[in-house]
């Protein structure tokens, strides 16, 4: 089968041929990829940012944000069965572990991250994953339009239900990156609270999008976002602040659009922050780090596509354009997801 | 009256004469100071610390850790009478702004901090807060038994209180600091859950303490703390870590020493966190700033201190030897903590 | 001044002319009368079913959920000025007891409920509340437009924000009543949550504002509305059920359309609960009693009504119509709320 | 191998010869018993209590708290090997389902229950489990001491952990039932919070037990209880009533027990709960029903067994003498817990 593949740090993967994977064990789930997410993540695992962490054995196949359907099941399967259209938590867990057992599947102690750890990802025609990585779709679902829930929608869902209770009406939410995570907390948030949306992006296209999705207001990164916040809140800043971005000093921006009392959820990464703990101290406030999400906050995503509260903007392209899309996303040129069909 | 009176920052406070106070408000409140304790604020105070943030107007009376008994009363004064024993909560809060209302006497949006706002401290014969200030105590008690509760103790429980839904059985609380705050915290931990306690300090004397107050196991900090916390839970450190220090690379010390999932609980201050959003996120960890606590904190503290689960260790000076106090704290030569006692 | 003045039990109260109420502490507030709702209460008071409970001296004026302009204030009162537009808790609280002091507005221990307890209620020209009872409204507000978001609307948002975590995507709650209160609660578990709505009535036209206002399906109450919800629900009835009826069986209705694991929450009253203790521990679920709500209830239902998301449906009457609004009550002729006008 | 097997309802089972369990899914554990607690709900069960809910096949074995050795394991079970100790989870859940996600073992939709629903308990020499009901023990744990742990003491745990938010310092934790899962409750109470402890039963060796393991005071079920926990509680009563009994008015009485804003855990079972819902609603009270507890819930129990905070009452007796233990259970001639040994 063709698959995108990693042969070495700082260089380009190659679409090549691989053989098709096979069960290994009897919860074992093979699945034909109807659409694999291109993520920043990608662009990092590419420059060698995740290399110490995850270790993985080079070449492997990139692609940690799956669609497809279930192509072949192991005998202690009983979730799906051939032929079912799913969507695949990026990180299937042991379901033994204490995490496992209290819901916890990214603290899972015996985890796997196909595409980002030393197993094959989804960037290919089949992609092998477990009983506990499968939420079963609705078989009219076309998984390219909703791959990118698997990792970028899971994730920023995730950081938003967690915030939930901190963003009661009158309460502000401030949003600082509005692209594939972005597009889908901004409409998270308007779902789940009736908070204000404040949404800071450096790029026009992207605010523009926001608006669309349910953004109260928007302020263009050009310098002097953390004013610009700080005056459409009154002087606080936002009761919680998402941070899609997370580098090149946004990190320390979205500390400083925090109001008093308030959370600064960080979900991209690549940046330090740095904080005198007299700032902490003095303003309560806190910062919570977010992975990708849980099962059970994919099959509530799933829930707000079905009933029309998020919507995607993808842009999809074929395998054999692999290179391509990393590039697009790499240059910001992609509004919402870029999707790799098979 | 005598009072300890700050002129100049940098310098040592004057233990001189001033008027008393005066009611100036129908919710006001005099007390007759029992017992002040003396805090490290104190000496961040003096050394200017919180000049820019707070901004008395020198000279001032410092002393915000306060109990004693009721002199007097403003005419709409419900819940103290002339005589009765009251510990104070360091913020007298106005009671009507939302945060107020929501019980978050902290956030107050018209705040008052005797003693280190422009409001004259009680390290004095007289002090004057509010109705709102006052938490009523048995008849029996000795304030100078109990004032240092009303700040290192609400601090210090405020921050336990938080975190006890993260400290179910089996679960370790790391406790860096086993001073005027982490003793009293140490016997929040204990009282309030069965999690472990590992308690760092760089005092081996005040090591010796922790484990008579509740500690499971005790780490000199020698500047191998890091690694011997790992070491003490199997390599993954403590699901929260009370970091009573946060300066000097403490702050630092206390991140690395969080598991992963886990949450840093910042109650000292002074140094700056530094941390990788990679680090935040891939671990899944959240750092919490507390500044002192509610009224209600302060209320359940005494019902502790009541059934014998929290006792307080102090030292106690006269008033006039308010600079040798202040010099023993800050030469490391108090356990537990100093009360000036008029 | 004109009020609505009751005199015995079991007949209707009369409008008549009684002195207007002056300021008796320096907290109190004077409030000029723009709007007095009319509530099931009112009948319940009416019956006698409060007179033990709450024991006011006959005769007394009647009206517990009141707006209008400030027309006095006390010397200590800092929140409101004269001529202001305000809504008004509908029991001003002590804010120093411990209830008060976590917030807990309704479990005050020195309350006061004008016009349900012994104490003049807002169906007059003018009424006695004090500082802590009162929000403050843009000057544009027209009280008699929000007037019924004090009592019928605080108690429905504060049972409906109570259960938002039991609620994600995908999860169902059925209201049961879509009167005067249930109304503004489908429009605030649409706001606050992405839950399906059911909707149960005995009256097609209260069902008929139901789905204008976000109910996704109605159920008429007419003897198989149990049956239908968990038609509707896959057989498992709804994750939590807010009754607003909770009287003549309907709260036994309730329980039985409750979902393993579900809530059941009783707003109305008026009925018994019988409940087999199997049931509870088999079915592992809860009952949850309500009484009014906070006053950040009333604030952040306020924020709903200004950004739109909660309209109230209102029928004025003049002050002089009390009885015949109070008819039209007991029999069923008002969809939304009945206000009276001074 | 021996097995008690219960024939008819009403009638006392009988201990006889059936065969040995076997593995039937590679997920499957076959355990050899080393203790299995006998519980109130055998009673029940004989008596056809749960013969509706549950729909067993006559004859089966009884026995649903169980500890033992692993003696076989599934090709895919990871988490236990033989010759392990382990304790039981009495519902082995199925790992896929959105409870069991969630980590609610309890509402796993495809829930198994050995000695209650139509599988084979543990009164035997062996039981067939699987790898998610497996909990494993030190190897020097006896697992007749532990077996009370997997159904009583988790169940009372679970309440209690529910509740500990609910119990800070100064609150009333009233337990009504000191038998089988009350003295695990008081100790999980004690272990957990700093609340004060009063204790209900009707016989006076189960108070003193209870006053051993940390009941602050107790009071004697006579008649009088309801009015002696007032009188211990200022009149308020218990901010949270367990109610291990739940039957013959005990139900009723906790309700009366339970102060303005509590919460009333129902545990035991048998009776009727009948409450106004004007009650509910003046009192803001709320009632919660529980069915055993989680996996975590187990393995955090086990963790305060190991830190010697709780400590099981045991009364031990041959597999063969299961009738005369039922007996001495029926006729209240147990303290604490009666185990079988095989």
């Amino acid at each position: 089968m063709r698959a995108v593949r990693l042969h070495d740090y700082q260089k380009p993967p190659a679409v090549e041929e691989v053989p098709e994977p096979t069960l290994s064990s009897p919860l074992d789930v093979i699945v034909k990829i109807g659409g694999a997410g291109v993520c920043r993540t990608d662009l990092h695992i590419i420059e060698g940012q995740w290399a110490e962490a995850m270790g993985p054995q080079l070449p492997y196949t990139l692609g940690h944000e799956n669609a497809g359907w279930v192509q072949e099941v192991g005998e202690a399967v009983t979730n799906v069965k051939v032929g079912d259209t799913v969507i695949l938590h990026p990180q299937p867990s042991c379901g033994l572990c204490l995490a496992c057992r209290a819901g916890r599947d990214m603290q899972c102690s015996d985890a796997v991250f196909p595409g980002v750890s030393n197993h094959d990802g989804g960037m290919a025609e089949y992609l092998r994953t477990t009983a506990r990585g499968c939420v079963k779709l609705s078989p009219d679902t076309n998984p390219a339009d909703v791959a990118a829930l698997a990792d970028a929608g899971i994730t920023a869902y995730h950081a938003v239900r967690q915030a939930v209770p901190l963003l009661p009406p009158g309460a502000v939410a401030v949003v600082q990156g509005a692209g594939g995570l972005g597009h889908v907390g901004i409409q998270a948030v308007a779902a789940l609270t009736a908070a204000k949306i404040v949404v800071v992006d450096r790029n026009p296209e992207a605010l523009k999008l926001a608006e669309k999705l349910g953004a109260d207001a928007t302020v263009l990164a050009d310098g002097d976002q953390v004013e610009a916040v700080k005056e459409l809140t009154g002087g606080r800043g936002g009761d919680v602040v998402f941070d899609f971005v997370a580098e090149h000093g946004a990190e320390n921006d979205a500390w400083a659009m925090t109001a008093p009392a308030g959370s600064q959820y960080v979900i991209g990464y690549g940046g330090e922050l740095r904080i005198p703990t007299l700032d902490l101290v003095a303003g309560g406030k806190r910062v919570v780090g977010n992975i990708v999400g849980t099962y059970n906050d994919l099959v509530e995503l799933m829930a707000l596509v079905d009933s029309g509260r998020v919507t995607l903007h993808t842009k999809k392209y074929p395998l054999d354009a692999a290179t391509e899309a990393l590039d697009d996303l790499a240059h910001d040129r992609v509004r919402g997801r870029a999707i790799l069909v098979p």
